[in-house]
């Protein structure tokens, strides 16, 4: 069986790193998908199941990318997801909306980090603050007019590097994460009974 | 200084238990919307900080709920972000977009459960399957026309329950994850120059 391990790049040459990142596999992927654009088609997944009152946990593993089923996660990443006492939680992990901040704001500063990185430009450090507000009426079902989810989010990201505030700025904003949560996206929900 | 233990209903009498959810401490909540509208404006938050490459890493803990800052939590609960190898990571966390399929399917199966419960519908088992498709020619810079992010995501969910599909979709539906999902959401971001 062939892995993504042979999807690697100079594997056993000299490393050219910027802010940690091996630009040189990034190039090796962007010339890969230049060459087939289904390398550049990613699936990623995720399987869960409920366990009692506001605690599910979800198991993630497989996904599909640079143009195969992966084979080097030898064994899924666990997350359990709860609520707080307030909502009859238990709080022993993060709720969904939590979950959902730590993926912004983590993608807000990968891709930053990364379109950094591609074009040479050096980060030393990156902090970040991230909140989101929500009127729980709209989940509870009180007012129709009030959304279900956030209203707002504010993020603010404390960036050290040489680069100008509107070019990090710019590089951020490729953030894939920032696209789902900013712009509309139609999830397609099937329920089945079991 | 009072906490959010003080918010809790009944913590000495009979639990009013539905799948798990103390239904007595959601109405508890819901009459406590109703006769003041700021006991449901909730706010949630993260902190992150860049680690190196693809690795990054949040601090949850504080957050305003029931008209004031939670006071049950007494340490963060801490999650990284990574990178699969394909794309220069090292794979030690879920990535981002993983992030966002487990906070979207945690949050369709909490939200069922949770309203299932309140109209003393009984769920006995809910197990879901997660997928995101995206083309990472958007993310990368290298097609305007291709979004950033997931162009589609599907989720099936099997839910063991004396109750039809139509309701069961009707009362995930109230996912305030779904919300922030499949609508639009302006987010504020703020780079500042450390």
């Amino acid at each position: 069986m062939t892995t993504n391990t042979a999807l690697l790049s100079n594997k056993n040459a000299h490393i050219n790193s910027v802010n940690g990142v091996n630009v040189d596999q990034i190039n090796y992927v962007i010339e890969s998908i230049n060459a087939d654009t289904a390398f550049g088609e990613f699936q990623f997944r995720a399987r869960n199941c409920w366990v009692s009152g506001g605690l599910n946990r979800s198991q993630i593993k497989g996904f599909h990318a640079g143009g195969r089923e992966d084979g080097t996660r030898s064994k899924p990443f666990t997350l359990d997801a709860d609520e707080p006492q307030l909502v009859a939680g238990n709080d022993s992990a993060p709720n969904s909306m939590e979950y959902v901040l730590h993926a912004l704001v983590s993608c807000l500063t990968g891709t930053l980090v990364y379109h950094a990185a591609v074009r040479n430009i050096t980060v030393n450090s990156v902090s970040s603050k991230i909140e989101g507000d929500m009127d729980v009426r709209g989940l509870l079902g009180m007012a129709d007019d009030v959304r279900k989810g956030f209203h707002h989010v504010r993020v603010i990201m404390q960036v050290e590097s040489d680069a100008g505030v509107e070019t990090l700025t710019e590089l951020a904003l490729f953030s894939p994460v920032y696209d789902i949560v900013s712009k509309s996206l139609p999830v397609e929900l099937q329920i089945r009974k079991a």
